[in-house]
């Protein structure tokens, strides 16, 4: 579960929800939704909402924390509304700070208003754009739901459905859209199903769609199921309508999902999060063994890994990293006496309980290596006699075109560098890797229904267009 | 000078400004440009900022006045810059506290980036919108800087220059428009010069535009010219040229920027406001005269006026109005026994000034006649004898279109009566106004060269289109 | 009328308001008295509300205008009660900052809770503290609102009346104190009657005390008479009681009152401020005529005077100077290129205007000489030909010791500097002052009931201790 | 460790820190560690800091987070100083939201200024208020460091050290202070150490206390030893002295800072609090074994006791009840279909994880008995087949009179229930509880050095005073 708040990290590149129902505070439930969708993203928070009629649509969004956008979250009750998007959103770099480009992007074309806001990411954005451009598009914010938009808006179909399926099988890369026109709302996943997206029935009727099942577990809806790659799901009035608009030969789940984005209480293609985890954490121990005292994992994210390995191997589970949860978003700069001690305000590790031990340390990624330097470097302050870094998944070699903000191969530290390298970099004793088969069998689901890239560089849904601008680069340090 | 923290009065649709210059902290000099034109607009301010060489555009935008968009104006200093654009705006109703429409607009097109900040109004903006649209086209603010990008986008020419020179002529309706490509900054006028903006040259080099002088003043720039109607300045670093891209018949500056919008302190086409409102008052008084006790302005926009009226007539100028400047925008809902008290928490009748007197109070303006109707009755309940109210300009009776909210002609107290009505309308003994001659007379200017459309529904620049969905209603109790 | 968000002047100490009354909103009605009273104190407000019946207090103070302390102002409609006692602040230097001298001051003593509020300065503060601290009392704040509950508390009196009357002939200096211990309301005011304390009955019953009658205004209550020197008003579910506590031979209320501090709109011992300005402008136009080609006045404390002047000398008032009133407490520096032009952000010279004119510039008074000096030079820069300086008041010579924040003697520029000294000093071609006899003239009192100690070193109510620690230097510029 | 943000629960009345260092930015270090004893109090915050030498001494309080009052907290680096103190604190619920009561108290005594900032209660504060008053004091807050100020005041010492040496025999109950007059820091415990409070050296010389080790971890500090009960440490320019003030026969921690409150990287008596809880859980495990399918903790205290009570059983650790960590202050009101289908916002049950399984839930305490109802009606709904709650500490039976704020007797659940009945309630299997022996084994100290009065009632250090107006009822829902 990402962090941003403390740990500079990979990041997803945001959370959506919504749905249509009469008779309750929807845009209320999406605030709500939203909150548990907090860790998919936390620069900018935004709702819509819609009479489900045509009306005029009502929209707030603002940098922020959903607390911080909706203060009084209690007063989104008296919004009127049968209709509701959210939306929570990590930005690329390049956007950073840009509230213009906070979502749902909220428009109005020759058919009406439309309000969007999707999680993923486009390959062939740049090269749609640029073809966008040519004949005189303009672009205020650089997301994939501006540029649906404009699609859709030149797709000159007076009906939002048909524009829509006109214009899906174009886009090509990982992505989850919800739309709507004041009239209904419109769930869109890519053929690969790339990114979540899972439907259930609010408790006083009505439907609702969101990245991840803590969602609906927050609003009390009732998980009814994942929507299908390439599916189209149509929420009114009438109540709920499938389309299939892309039909791919095989489908590719990021797998990431479950290593460390979702929620462990989020439940990803019936699979739950947080005993896939401890899974990995038990093969871990079985593929990756080694003589130790005892066993910690890297809070938050790789708490249910680690009790895993702690339980397979038989080593106590120690709480030797301790995280403050107070410290926000507020920038400290460390003295140079709190450098030496190895201070660190952010994490403490535990004396009393690693010196002199052989400490495991569980972590479920290793992208940049300086994170994994931090850790290491603050078990052996604290005076572990060996620290060996045991990583719940496959090393991290080539970056992410479908959603997840990494930086480019070259700056990933395992993209030409062995495991011992890593190892002799960090100061850690050993440093070993979950392997693919392992992780697909901790999953429960064969290896070719996953996305591996950044593991494998095999891109299922293929590489961006050439003019790659935005493939982005970006100072996340991990 | 409008000051929307206490009357609800007419509101000005914005003010611009932004120059090119080289070694100088343009982004804070426009900043505290923006502080002298915050009269023009509270609702929103924006700073754009740029290396005056095509790299990427700094922005930031914000809900409020600029003191809290910009609560540490002085670090403003700290961004390198050869280029800035400003703008501080007054909604129109209907985008209330919306950020979305917030300028200098942003946006990425064809051939690089684009800030655009304006003040006026196009008569066709619904028809060029619709147009756009029809192509395919979408908008996410109502905003015509919008409209100018979108419009400079299709013109397909790679040169800012050629496209503003193609496109400006299809526009009409008043507007002064500042743009920047990042390479250059470009101002633009109507061809009937109906909204203000005039050119300055900064004391370290450079030029610098602005929709009235004071912000030169503010900055220690130095007043050059007024740009002139239907020109485009372009400033870059090779200096300054111009280029005259429309050519009407006539001018016609709105008249109202001397009445009641600009700051006393600035010139427009070389005549003071203050003087020309002393002189409005003057003639007034010859005018209208009455006998009476005391002369007194309403604060704060008719005090130049009033001590016009004051002298020519002999008679005492007062302070019989006492306006708190600390109300800010706080909403305060007055008691029953302070409505039966005549008590007003923003403006205070003078007792001791006003008891027994017959008192001639000089307002700038009629508009729903609701503002007048408060101001006479504090000052019967405050005892005076007699109230007549002279306005400082004729009767306000037919809607703006070229860039000044005003309500529908139906809705002006003065659309259908006389003045006589108004008087027993607000109880006052005598309502009267200044003639048309007699404003063009205190301006000092030929009638031709201004615009009398709100006093006598002649439209230099035309109607709007007929499907005017622009023209806003709105809810000023004036 | 003081403005410390613009010029940096003279700081009144205080405003206090409060009264008793049933089935009316009185913790609003006095946050709207607050705001009327707002130009005494903008550093900290505050606000305690009680039951009349001995119930718990409620209060809430803070830093900040009123409007930033009390948002959401209307919700104190909310707070049930019969009692209010109301706090604005400015800051003695040393406290500036500081919360914990915020008033009214809440607190409990042997017979239960006490809150007191107070505009003034005791002179033997520092040695009745210092006789507490030697028994043992402690001091969270500098306010002598602290004090007076010490001495209370000492008293050892179970009731509070008899407790006040034994203290108060103990102070020395100038003082409004409100003071409840929630069942009553008590007003108190110095044997000289120093500061300014009124009398009003509310429209729907009870009655309202506060410093200046501006406030009464406000809230609709209607002005009955001045609390007199010496007087303690108790105020109760009985009605109103009035008990003489101190008997001087003479009274000596603050003439700086009527030269600067108050509100226009309020009367001063039945003098509307307003008038008795025009009247200082007259006077001083007859005192100290001057063949020049126009009047102006520093906004906004001498706009009345300047009226004045202008009438008398029958030369034009104009408006030389604007203020923008927008720049509120951000804190701006302006560049060289700016310091080279004259440029001020706060106030503009407006060249039309002044440029080859003899300017009359009014002003209220001259304490340290900075401001003066940048007026002048505002002028000149601006082309005035001619720029002198007159004075609404007598040269200020000696500190205050009641209640006004005044630098020491020397620091102030008149205190052994003639007037031609000051006009070498700000580059003025000339600088002249109203008499002490054409101030009383114009106040329409006699000289022995007012104290003109600032102007002529003669303390009514004597000099502070030897210890005078409080005797406060600071740092404000004019 | 106490988490206001989320649950309704126990709550430590504060934290305290500071010290003495020469040639280090200490005001900003005392900031980091404050955020490190966040968890200790989330009400206001406040930092004193002075040069050492006797000088003025700065401070800022204000309520909120750390985060909150000092949001720019590396701007303390700019604090020159020597001296600085810190507290958080959670308010007893009579003072809440009153920044009047935010610590350290800063004050003016006869022999000059005076801070205090204190973890605990005093039981015999009433006693001594009411002398006090009696003699005339007068009291701003409701806190024992304004006590003890007033104590140190009467006494009439000139030398601080022996001011307290004499004061603080006269002091029952538990505390820590810290107190600085500017010159020196002192530390001071009471005789039976009921409140923790311990001592490390600066990395770059000097002294440092903290109520928790953590805070020195996160500055970089050496923790050297806990202050002993009834010792006061002098830290100043000189280096450090102690001095026994107080001699009990017995010492009495606080054991609840093992249960519940400190944090787990903490060390108390050189026991680590994660550690001990979890041994606590190892022992709960042998003590009330239940034949179930897995182990779940409830987040975040009981995290530790529950991977203790795994081991020892060999069920599974599973995350069955996840924590919302971004819903931070907001106000949330369920809907009535959110509250059918058991959702909250805060706290998600796991349905794949307890569906159909026997669920052995640990948590630390029952207070009130409302947290647990929640607790395992969150497990019914989500499908748990049974739910035994273990609870890792012996029932509380009796309300602390030693500084955490605890409901009166007779609203804690066991005051006169049994385990069964509180199972009935809540609808648990059943509900079992440590035994004092087995708690004291676990933290591997006698029972006789340990404070154990919530669990029996026998208050070491006696009962409040009759009198007693300070046992507070509050309203937290445990």
């Amino acid at each position: 579960m990402p962090d941003a708040l403390v740990c500079s990290k990979l990041n997803e590149a945001c959370g959506v929800c919504g749905g249509f129902a009469a008779g309750q505070p929807l845009a209320y439930l999406t605030g709500l939704a939203l909150y548990a969708l907090q860790h998919r993203g936390q620069e900018s928070a935004g709702i819509v909402a819609g009479d489900g009629r045509g009306g005029r649509l009502w929209h707030r969004r603002g940098l922020g924390l959903v607390s911080e956008v909706f203060p009084r979250t209690n007063d989104l009750k008296e919004i009127p509304c049968r209709i509701a998007v959210g939306h929570v959103r990590y930005p690329y770099q390049q956007e950073e700070g840009c509230l213009g480009s906070s979502q749902p992007v909220v428009l109005r074309y020759r058919y009406g208003e439309l309000a969007i806001g999707h999680n993923g990411r486009l390959i062939n954005g740049p090269g749609l754009r640029a073809e966008l451009e040519a004949e005189g598009a303009i672009f205020q914010t650089r997301t994939d739901s501006e540029l649906l938009a404009h699609l859709v808006a030149r797709q000159g179909a007076p009906d939002l459905e048909e524009a829509l399926a006109a214009v899906v099988p174009r886009l090509k890369g990982g992505f989850s859209f919800i739309v709507t026109d004041g009239r209904r709302v419109i769930g869109l996943r890519d053929g690969y199903g790339l990114r979540p997206l899972s439907l259930a029935t609010l408790k006083g009727g009505g439907y609702y769609l969101a990245s991840e099942t803590c969602a609906f577990d927050s609003i009390g809806a009732k998980f009814l199921r994942d929507v299908k790659p390439g599916e189209m799901i149509l929420l009114d009035s009438t109540g709920i309508r499938s389309r299939q608009l892309v039909q791919r030969d095989r489908s590719a789940f990021c797998v990431f999902e479950y290593i460390y984005f979702a929620r462990p209480d989020s439940n990803l293609l019936g699979k739950n999060v947080h005993l896939v985890r401890r899974e990995l954490g038990r093969r871990l121990a079985r593929e990756q063994p080694v003589e130790a005292d005892l066993v910690s994992g890297v809070p938050d994210s790789s708490i249910s890994a680690a009790s895993g390995y702690a339980e397979e191997s038989g080593l106590p589970n120690e709480m030797a990293l301790v995280k403050n949860r107070y410290i926000g978003r507020v920038f400290i700069t460390p003295t140079r006496e709190m450098r030496e001690q190895g201070a660190d305000i952010k994490l403490n590790a535990v004396e009393k309980i690693v010196r002199d031990k052989r400490v495991v340390l569980i972590d479920d990624s290793i992208v940049r290596g300086t994170t994994s330097l931090k850790l290491v470097q603050l078990m052996l302050r604290a005076g572990a006699k060996e620290v060996h870094l045991r990583i719940s998944a496959p090393p991290v070699i080539a970056s992410c075109y479908y959603g997840i903000d990494m930086p480019a191969d070259e700056e990933l530290i395992l993209f030409n560098r062995t495991a011992d390298q890593v190892a002799r970099y960090t100061g850690a004793d050993s440093v070993a890797f979950l392997s693919m088969a392992g992780v697909a069998a901790a999953v429960g689901l064969p290896e070719d229904r996953l996305c591996w890239s950044c593991f494998n560089g095999d891109y299922p849904a293929g590489r961006p267009d050439q003019g790659g601008a935005d493939r982005h680069t970006n100072s996340s340090d991990r």
